[in-house]
């Protein structure tokens, strides 16, 4: 018996995890295990009514589940950054979730916008730092008339600007990354591992050559971590660079590392070689604490109850949840089955098919009944 | 008569320099101007012998240029960062060329790794930043017992990280980003104005929901220009979903403007799209100073003096230069040339062809010759 959390969240979330929590039963009644829901109402409507936000209630609460399965977050009634700073970042960092794990796979019998790429090309899983760099909120925006901000940025940091920015700049903003030896070093280490379970071969992506302070950090720990793992062949890859080999070469990956920021950026890339965002799942780790897995599409409001979303990222993201409970055949079965209902066509619009969300969930999970 | 500077710099910069030149020198007798060069001796080689990157001397010099040719920098005996922020970056700041401007386009003849694509699909033009955001150079690191600096980050900043820093991290980096609202405003306005003369759509890509203090600064400007351009359509995108975009309906866009940093990873990503690094130029512009061209690759030292690197990106990044100085016609003739060399097969290996890089810019030049 399993104890897991469920957050549907805003638009399309409560749909696709309601399909993806029939497809874990399903998986469930086959590998004899129990799955028990909590669900959470945590997102817009909750924001709207209360002004809440994640709570230390939601907090001390979601704590007892060891995963959480989540839809996603996102409402146009709110402006932009504040539910998803607000709600689904405060549940990366407050779990201290450190590992963003996104596979990168190009299914059997899915679409991919790239010529002449097939499955066997497009298979490696990336793992973003997920809770330091630029995400960690540090910033602000102050006026020039507001001297003493002004002055500490500048003299502190021996700022050299292309303006003065004292004369010229009305306004000015600025935004701080942080990365620390530690954090770079379990992340990395959780990739190495990862490798050493795969094909071996381990891309480290930064930009060390401009943003040398935080990545020069990065750079060095991972040369360090790399000693422990002689079997492990490693490379470094610039970002810009790493986004025309994912188009171009994406048969060189195997596991890629990377920072928070540089992450979020080469996985949404990733997503559409691999199909669209409607295929890509994510699991937010903390080996010891609580996890979560999610779709890494948003909550697409104007979709919202109409049975057509695309319910497979959510389904995937519920394989990543199995695998990390340690049902690991249950897991692989739940692949599986998203890959029957591929063949068959029972799939949404999106992929070329002509049923609905529920359809398409409920296919999948009698695919995972049968074996 | 037109004085052009010529910074060859390492690697295969000198040769496709020299083929650039070649081209421009063609189109100067097709359309009736001459082209004085100064060439300067700015790169590796220098900076080993004699510690210099980019010295006051150099600029004084190069400040009496409307425009200067610039083929790349890097070399194996430099570590990563030196030669980029030292010569590179440095140029880019101390001209204040605040406008980094890349066509996306992709020529007749020319592969793209994109399934279903042509080039009439593949046809806009990225203005990135060029002078501020995370590329200003301000960070440092240092370990945890250096109290001092590591109280004053955290005292100033609120900063709120997943762990105790004072404890847990041994050692910790930070990097500063700036953005201002004139920085935004004069490059923002570029882009509109670029726009105007093209299809009239432009897209700003940010990542305001996560970096909110620059780049909700970014965005308020954008929203207040947009105001004096009702004839451009507007829209925002998020840097992770822009970068599906490009592969999966690059056709939706026109022109992009972004912050530096982003503009550095989708220009590399247009630039595969549009048929690979061989082929993709970019101009550092400003408009009231001395400007640069270059092609967007670097200085691949292992191709150097084989006379096999490709020059099509520096030619390309000649017609911007050609432009630049009002040449409209000669700019335009050169890429029909380039296109011409394209159909013609005389074009180096990366694209198919069996000449040299010499040939490949003779033939060029005798294309624009001819007309
Ligand atoms: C919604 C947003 C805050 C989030 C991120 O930037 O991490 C998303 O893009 C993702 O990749 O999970
Ligand atoms: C070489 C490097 C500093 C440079 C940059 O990051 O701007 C390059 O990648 C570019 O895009 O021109």
């Amino acid at each position: 018996m399993y104890k897991v959390a469920a957050i549907g969240g805003d638009g399309i979330g409560p749909e696709i995890v309601a399909e993806g929590k029939k497809v874990l039963e399903a998986a469930g009644e086959r590998y004899r295990f129990d799955i028990d829901w909590t669900d959470f109402d945590i997102g817009a409507d909750r924001y709207l009514a209360t002004k809440k936000l994640l709570t230390e209630d939601d907090l001390a609460e979601l704590k007892k589940f060891k995963a959480i399965y989540f839809g996603a977050i996102g409402d146009p009634r709110v402006p932009p950054g504040i539910l998803e700073k607000g709600i689904l970042l405060a549940l990366r960092f407050s779990f201290d979730q450190y590992v963003n794990l996104r596979p990168i796979r190009l299914l059997e019998g899915v679409e991919t916008p790239l010529a002449n790429k097939t499955p066997k090309d497009i298979d490696f899983v990336v793992v973003r730092e997920n809770t330091e760099d630029f995400y960690v909120g540090i910033g602000s925006r102050f006026k020039k008339h507001q001297k003493t901000e002004l002055a500490v940025v500048r003299d502190l940091y021996n700022v050299k600007f292309g303006l003065d920015i004292e004369t010229d700049a009305e306004e000015l903003a600025y935004q701080i990354g942080v990365v620390t030896r530690e954090g770079s070093r379990r992340v990395q280490t959780y990739a190495f591992d990862l490798a050493t379970k795969r094909r071996k071969k381990l891309t480290s992506v930064d930009k060390a050559n401009v943003l040398s302070d935080v990545y020069g950090l990065w750079r060095d720990v991972f040369t360090e971590t790399a000693k422990k793992y002689p079997e492990v062949v490693t490379d470094f890859n610039f970002v810009d660079a790493v986004t025309m080999w994912f188009v171009k070469n994406p048969e060189w990956f195997d596991v890629v590392v990377t920072p928070n920021m540089f992450g979020d950026i080469i996985t949404d890339l990733g997503a559409m070689i691999q199909g669209g965002l409607g295929l890509a799942p994510g699991g937010n780790i903390n080996p010891k604490g609580t996890s979560m897995f999610e779709p890494i599409h948003g909550s697409a409001p104007k979709y919202k109850g109409m049975d057509v979303a695309n319910p497979i990222a959510t389904v995937w993201a519920g394989s990543l949840l199995l695998d990390h409970l340690g049902e690991h055949a249950a897991a692989a079965a739940v692949v599986s089955a998203i890959e029957r209902s591929i063949k068959d066509g029972m799939v949404t619009k999106d992929l070329g098919g002509t049923v609905g969300t529920k359809k398409a969930g409920s296919y999948i999970a009698d695919c995972v009944r049968r074996g």
